[in-house]
């Protein structure tokens, strides 16, 4: 029976990291070695990291990742039985996003990307050339197609043309940025791959976190007839280890005259066939010596393993949440960060802001610091106290009232005539920024923001003031899902960890006399759908009209997102959870006149307007 | 004698404004009309504004874009005797960057851009499908090319196709980004493409400030042998208006042997030949009776004007300042405000940006506010006053001490044993800062920073301090050329405007007792030429050395550029003038381990820091 060991690292490289990645690599290539692996398949550019963004533009960076790569092949003269499959960055007159087959010392062969993805969070037509060929490799006396991520989603592309031209087996290598429900779309469409082609679809994903984007790893491989027979961890490293019976494959394939015929009358001139090694070949004995080459066709020496390990999917929940942990970890970890702040205000935002931060660094290394003014409740601050103390981490108290009075006072005469409003809250808000930006100055705290979604959207929060800081945790989660995860993590825990008053409250900025989310804003259960039909999906008015929503809401949620751009410019990087979040996903022009509703030809128009508006 | 009155109108469009931007094209329609032309052009994208960026995503805003086409096609029925070429976005299965050519309420064809710039400021890859006919319009018996922007730079591209296949004239319509030294790189590109294809090229370019990006207008049109016959206005809207001699082109093309081969040589399946009109047939004479039909080699009633208007170039700097002042003016206005408070220090920086406010708004719109603490030196404050004296402003004196010595106590019991340092610094910047926003919010006043491009690169800035607001007006001018342009404007007044003492301090962020830039930072005549090579030209460390940089000059530059990322991702925009700007120019990662120095491979490497360094 002719089989073929294929590990699957999804590993955590760290953009840039050169020799950091190099060695998670090799440490993964030693276990695979040591689990008998023919084949093991690492992440798209895990040399470089994903995405590498401008870094591509420097020469000397490409020429490093080259170096890396270089040592690599190196390095793989010690493993004589294991063909690795690695991303890296090519360069030939230009450069491409390349995966490099490496067997025994020698670089086999590369493949490059056909597919380039330039739209959503992708930029990568900004950096690479596209690769036109389709190459097969014989690995081991297995057909093996490889392509990478982008390619594979293309029932045209490379991975049928590699199918027709005789590979068993697809390793297709993938950076894929995570949202919430794509695990499922991905595995529909890669069964299908597989089942369409008749072979086996070996899928390895990236694992970590990048500033906005989360790679979730959860690595898979379908079968030929699109069964799911192996699949990796959820947004943690992980290798997988499957014996794929390559048998089968053949036989699935001598059985379909379609497929037959379809082979027979398929000519590629595309496809170069490129001999990589047969594992068997170079496999020492147990004395060490190598084996003789032995035709490709019979492997007897080769004992199936139990089945291959398959992770049950995580609920929705349960997967965001992971999601969100790993993204504050990485970035705060991967930025030479140990220790993080939080602004507790008594809110859900920060509570589900600081449970998650202690979950991704441990409640030694999370500081809540409450900073109440004389708008705050007692209940704010009790339930501030409550939170830190039921999850044991430092809790400062610094009162923000003799700041704010000093600002009033110095202002005084600027400010004579005037009302007090939004000027004097935000002031509040601003002097709270200071203040833990000062903490995070003079202890090297990284400073994570608590603002949802849903205020990124409208603008319901205050630029330099609630906005300050390195990481923003729930930017992409609507204040819908805030609760939703609120109550997810507290029934892990029993008694829960996020105190009841906390999620039961109103939600209150509380930077004036009784003040109330709903002042400024729609109900959360009607905003969040509305915010999504207008932010992801690019609704237009009329069509959020014939969704059921009123048109006077509409009009002020889309005014309201309209005009908070600049503040989103300036916010920090948060986590993306879905199809489209604030930042890279989501380029707007700060300087647009475009409104959009009712109709641009009814009539005139406001003049664009930036300065008023809920909290600026 | 063959001939064709063009006009190009080099308009200001606002993104998003399709209202408003119909509105300028038709002004300028009506002033062409009168002028006697058979052809006017507007630039690239003129009806949705440049770059739309995702706008470009909302099928709303493309259908609304389209309804304004339409509506253009109409009123164009008033001009008959006109053909008018406009940018706009069209729509078949995918969307393209499309020139609309219009006669009299007809919409006689459509051209795709071609070549879609996918690097530096453009994402075009992003939107737009790309075209792939070359067409010539015939408009009033003259063979015309019509293409778009990036597609002129290529001399394989759809120029020469056209020049081939007949073309006479090539209108080029263009939203080309300004920086420093780029009209003189055109220009000889554009002569060239003119010279090499024996036809004349006019070039209309957009005007304006778009968020970062100043489009400067300059349109030029240049004769079959290259020679300039036309240059409209730098930043500045213009109407540039000249008479082709297309005889002069016919001749030329008849007496040039290896012409006339190529053009029979020339076989072009891909070339479409539109007749739009002749503009002489519609042309109604004295009598308003419509000319009958005529042979379009003939147009014996067409008096040659007097020569077109050559705007003379402006040197280095004053078209730099130009640049500034028209970007400063468009930021506030297209985004609704009027009036801009900036904080005046004393310093150089803040001083020129009030200058370049002054000439953008008007000295009745722009207020400067003096924030004095305890290390304000009695010139810097002095200085400060004289300067809003000088320029006629509004100018507010609010001292921070009394807020800093609130935040101190507030801050004692957490701060406790520690040493004043970077914190205690920063918290005078964050409270001018959340001063200046107070100021903003309370009366509407746009704030303008005042950082320079070194600053920026070396984190030697205040994130939320004066880093604080809307627009960075020097955000891409390094400091020496701070220093050149304060005195290329005072060269301008009798006495200058800037106070002598501004200029010649030493500078100084006057955060602590005895503060200099120089204690942080190498000097600036050496810092700018280092940053150049780094930030703008990408050097590797070893090409700096080579360039003459000492060694650990440029590691401890390299380290400040990398690890203050974070705090360019949160800085407000800025006007480009350089090659390279920070923005959207410059994307690199916040999260990186990338060093690059001395070399990844010769050891160990410290972990990515960012908490510590020079301001944070």
């Amino acid at each position: 029976m002719r089989h073929l060991r294929i590990a699957l690292a999804q590993i955590n490289s760290v953009v840039g990291d050169l020799e950091g990645n190099l060695r998670r690599i090799l440490e993964q290539m030693a276990q695979a070695a040591g689990a008998g692996a023919d084949l093991i398949c690492f992440p798209e550019l895990a040399l470089t990291g994903y995405p590498p963004e401008d870094l591509l533009l420097k020469p000397g960076f490409v020429a490093d990742n080259l170096r890396a790569l270089d040592e690599l092949v190196h390095c793989s003269a010690e493993y004589p039985g294991v063909t690795i499959v690695v991303g890296f960055v090519d360069r030939q007159v230009d450069i491409y996003n390349a995966a490099a087959v490496i067997h025994h010392g020698r670089l086999a062969g590369v493949y490059y990307k056909q597919y380039l993805p330039n739209y959503g969070v992708f930029d990568e037509n900004r950096y690479f050339q596209a690769g036109t060929l389709s190459p097969i490799f014989e690995i081991g006396g297995v057909q093996v197609g490889v392509n990478i991520c982008e390619d594979i989603w293309y029932p045209t592309g490379p991975a049928t043309l590699q199918a027709y031209a005789g590979a068993e087996v697809l390793v297709n290598i993938n950076a894929s940025p995570y949202f919430a429900g794509k695990g499922d779309f991905r595995e529909k469409m890669l069964a299908t791959r597989a089942a369409d082609n008749g072979l086996i679809v070996a899928y390895v994903n990236l694992v970590g976190g990048q500033d906005e984007l989360i790679f979730d790893g959860a690595s898979v491989i379908f079968d030929q007839s699109g069964a799911l027979i192996a699949r990796g961890k959820h947004c943690a490293e992980d290798l997988v280890v499957a014996d794929l019976d390559i048998e089968a494959v053949f036989r699935t394939r001598l059985h379909d005259p379609r497929r037959r015929q379809e082979r027979l009358a398929f000519t590629d001139g595309q496809t170069p066939h490129i001999l990589v090694t047969d594992a068997a070949n170079t496999r020492p004995d147990q004395n060490g010596r190598q084996h003789p080459a032995r035709p490709t066709l019979q492997q007897p020496d080769y004992t199936l393993s139990t089945p291959a390990r398959v992770e049950k999917p995580q609920g929705r929940l349960a997967e965001i949440y992971a999601a969100l942990v790993l993204g504050t970890r990485d970035y705060t970890h991967k930025n030479g960060f140990k220790q993080a702040v939080i602004g507790i205000s008594g809110g859900i935002d920060s509570a589900l802001t600081t449970v998650i931060a202690v979950d991704a660094l441990g409640p030694e290394n999370v500081i809540g610091v409450s900073m109440p003014s004389r708008y705050s409740s007692a209940g704010s601050k009790s339930d501030a106290q409550m939170l830190a103390d039921r999850l044991g981490i430092r809790f400062l108290t610094i009162p923000i009232d003799s700041m704010f009075s000093a600002a009033l006072e110095a202002l005084a005469p600027a400010f004579a005539g005037t009302e007090p409003g939004l000027a004097e809250e935000n002031i509040q808000a601003r002097l709270r920024g200071t203040t833990w930006m000062a903490l995070s100055n003079k202890f090297g705290w990284l400073v994570l923001t608590a603002g949802n979604k849903s205020e990124m959207a409208t603008g319901y929060a205050t630029l330099y003031g609630d906005m300050a800081g390195g990481f923003a945790v729930l930017k992409d989660v609507f204040k819908t899902l805030v609760y939703d995860l609120a109550r997810y993590r507290n029934a892990l825990a029993p008694g829960g960890v996020i105190p009841q008053a906390i999620i039961d409250k109103e939600p209150s900025a509380e930077l004036r006399a009784d003040q109330r989310d709903s002042d400024s804003l729609p109900p959360y259960p009607v905003l969040d759908p509305l915010l999504r039909a207008y932010v992801e999906d690019d609704r237009t008015y009329e069509e959020m009209l014939a969704m059921g929503f009123d048109g006077s809401i509409v009009q002020r949620v889309m005014a309201l997102v309209d005009k908070s751009e600049y503040k989103r410019r300036q916010a920090p990087p948060g986590i993306k959870i879905t199809q489209r979040a604030f930042g890279r996903d989501r380029r707007l022009p700060l300087t647009s006149a475009y409104r959009g509703q009712p109709s641009p030809w009814s009539g005139t128009r406001a003049a664009p307007e930036k300065a008023s508006g809920a909290r600026s």
